[in-house]
């Protein structure tokens, strides 16, 4: 010790975190208890908040309403407008002042999130720095929220045309899935979902690949009501616990689910509400897909498939903005900064389990926008072969 | 399992987390390595962030910046105004974007904050939500940062006059102790500081008591640089960690060391910026005190080595607001609801040990508020008999 140090104190804590995700139907059916037994019925007067996405509330207000009356429990519900751009510390701060409004209590009132992605990340985030965080409870009603959410401990607003960059880990107490409530999505919002089932496939599930594969346009067609939705459903969301189980915090920043989400997230701020989250994700993943075939990695069979595959559910292929390779680059430059100095870049090495790398050159970037381009014109068909490209 | 359960996910996850608190002489002295040792010293472009109290920039900018130049260490330095009036989220988002433009990556670059204690909470809330939480080194330049935030997990902003309503735990990766900058800190923020050393002697430490009683008048005047200086603050810096370790998150809403804080936080907000923190505190700690004399728990000597303690020392013995009954039951209430239910006030039942009560009366109120008005009217001399009060 210096001598200049007189003193050191070293302090050590564990927190520990358990929280759970419940697959059931007609969560809003009042004999479901699910979101009942959250709810605090002793003699508090506070409300039980519901934060309540603005484009469902045609559909969904009253059955909320009339779930709580049926239980005698008094609601407040405020309603908030999703999408990208409604991703801010405003929408944070209205839900902060509507938990203010109701009176809740620090550990025994948590408010109940239902809608889309946004929304339950703006309500997570609200909810983890009320009072230094309180629980809460969210109800995913897309397919992207029920498969990428329902386990994540992330909660994020946007900041300055940068996505997700304030935010916490703070997960919800309980998560309920029901797919029921995908009836009512819109096609574009299923197809959505379907880019980060994608993404969890290639990364570490053949076997969900092949579901994909084979059902993928039939599931979306059905908005999910036709089997396998069940299993597609919950080996995706069986594959994120997985991950996260063990690197909830993000302390290890090599981390496969980042599959897709190196290029992609500057694009689709570039371009919001242009391109969803899911699509841009999904392009992100053929483009990977790519740079692993230029290096003899992933097989072009494997490519095809990809492509075709994200053809067939209705995902894009591409987007003007993978191929600028200067914005390409940029986002390379921010996800090194994300991930402590390295890139780490998941790539898929055969279709099911993926390695990491740490370098793409300028010239590989041309390499993979050439190919893009030919993948993208012909719906995934034609894939030239790589002699061509050196 | 209900039937309509099909299928439930449990998710446990363990959060570790370590930090340290280095007690040391002339930080900014250049062969002091303590804040050196946080510096990235490799490769990257990121300029190293300093968040310094706009209220030191002519006593420390230069130190400071002369300490990384020794070094060769580019410093971006953000001068930030304090104050409870800059508690907030604005300026939270001034350090954001300082971050921001200084390249920071997401572990290696932890900003350090100078400053006192709304700078220290605001710089931590600002590094807990920004990429959902980097590290962050802090060195408090008051001795209420010294005393009561250098062990603590907590940041915060204020939100809507409600203190720290917004925040989050994140303790600093290291946190730095010099007591030589308080050579030049204003008599009335040394008097601050004893408020919470008051506190805390008062819960859980005579001896501690006993030296403030003892040498707290002269510990002011020499601005701690006398006998026993070092053992206060290390007393009351260890008695702080004994408490919080096994409590980081709050988890257990009985903390003695709320002590001081149930009357006080909406009457410190309500006349900002007329009553620092731990002027609030101690009249809180007083209040309080004399309840537990109207129960018969604490004897009058007590009470009165209390209230002279504080006069002497310098320390407010009370304030209009400590009268308004309405107020001090809001208090309660907002108590109430931040402490999930239960009131879980804290009760000194002898000096150094405490208890907690869950009910106060208005009639009791009404008790202290009369034996407040003689203690504080005779300067702690005359505390008029309990037979008086019945």
């Amino acid at each position: 010790m210096s001598p200049a140090i007189q003193n050191t104190l070293d302090i050590e804590a564990e927190l520990q975190v358990k929280y759970h995700v419940a697959i059931t139907r007609d969560v809003f059916s009042p004999d479901n208890p699910l979101l009942l037994e959250t709810v605090d019925r002793s003699a508090s007067s506070a409300k039980q908040l519901v934060i309540l996405d603005a484009a469902l509330s045609a559909f969904l207000l009253d059955r909320v309403k009339a779930y709580f009356a049926a239980h005698d429990v008094a609601v407040e519900v405020i309603e908030v407008d999703s999408g990208e751009v409604n991703k801010n510390l405003d929408t944070c701060l209205a839900i902060v002042d509507a938990l203010e409004r109701s009176g809740a209590r620090r550990q025994s009132n948590p408010p109940i999130a239902i809608g889309g992605n946004v929304l339950i990340d703006v309500a997570g985030f609200s909810a983890s720095i009320y009072r230094r965080g309180i629980p809460w409870v969210r109800v995913p009603t897309t397919l992207l929220g029920m498969i990428d959410g329902s386990v994540s401990a992330k909660t994020a607003v946007n900041h300055q045309g940068n996505r997700n960059r304030l935010g916490t880990f703070h997960p919800a107490m309980r998560t309920v899935v029901d797919t029921g409530l995908l009836a009512s999505l819109p096609r574009r919002h299923l197809v959505n979902g379907c880019g980060e089932i994608l993404k969890m496939a290639m990364i570490k599930d053949s076997r969900l690949f092949s579901l994909l594969e084979e059902h993928g346009p039939d599931l979306v067609a059905s908005h999910f009501r036709t089997e396998p939705a069940e299993e597609v459903v919950t080996r995706a969301i069986d594959g994120m616990q997985s991950e996260l189980r063990q690197n909830l915090w993000e302390k290890d920043l090599r981390r496969i689910v980042d599959y897709g989400h190196t290029f992609s997230p500057p694009i689709e701020m570039a371009v919001v509400p242009e391109l969803l989250h899911g699509e841009a994700v999904a392009i992100d993943c053929l483009f990977t897909a790519l740079l692993s075939y230029v290096r003899g990695w992933l097989g072009g069979t494997d490519v095809q498939r990809v492509a075709r595959t994200m053809h067939r559910v209705g995902l894009p292929l591409d987007h003007p903005l993978f191929y600028d390779i200067d914005m390409l680059e940029r986002a390379m430059e921010e996800a090194r900064l994300h991930r402590d100095g390295s890139l780490n870049l998941p790539v898929v090495q055969e279709i099911g389990s993926c390695t990491f790398t740490q370098e793409v050159t300028r010239d590989e970037l041309h390499q993979v926008t050439a190919l893009l381009k030919a993948v993208a014109q012909s719906a995934g068909e034609d894939l030239p072969a790589l002699a061509l490209q050196h």
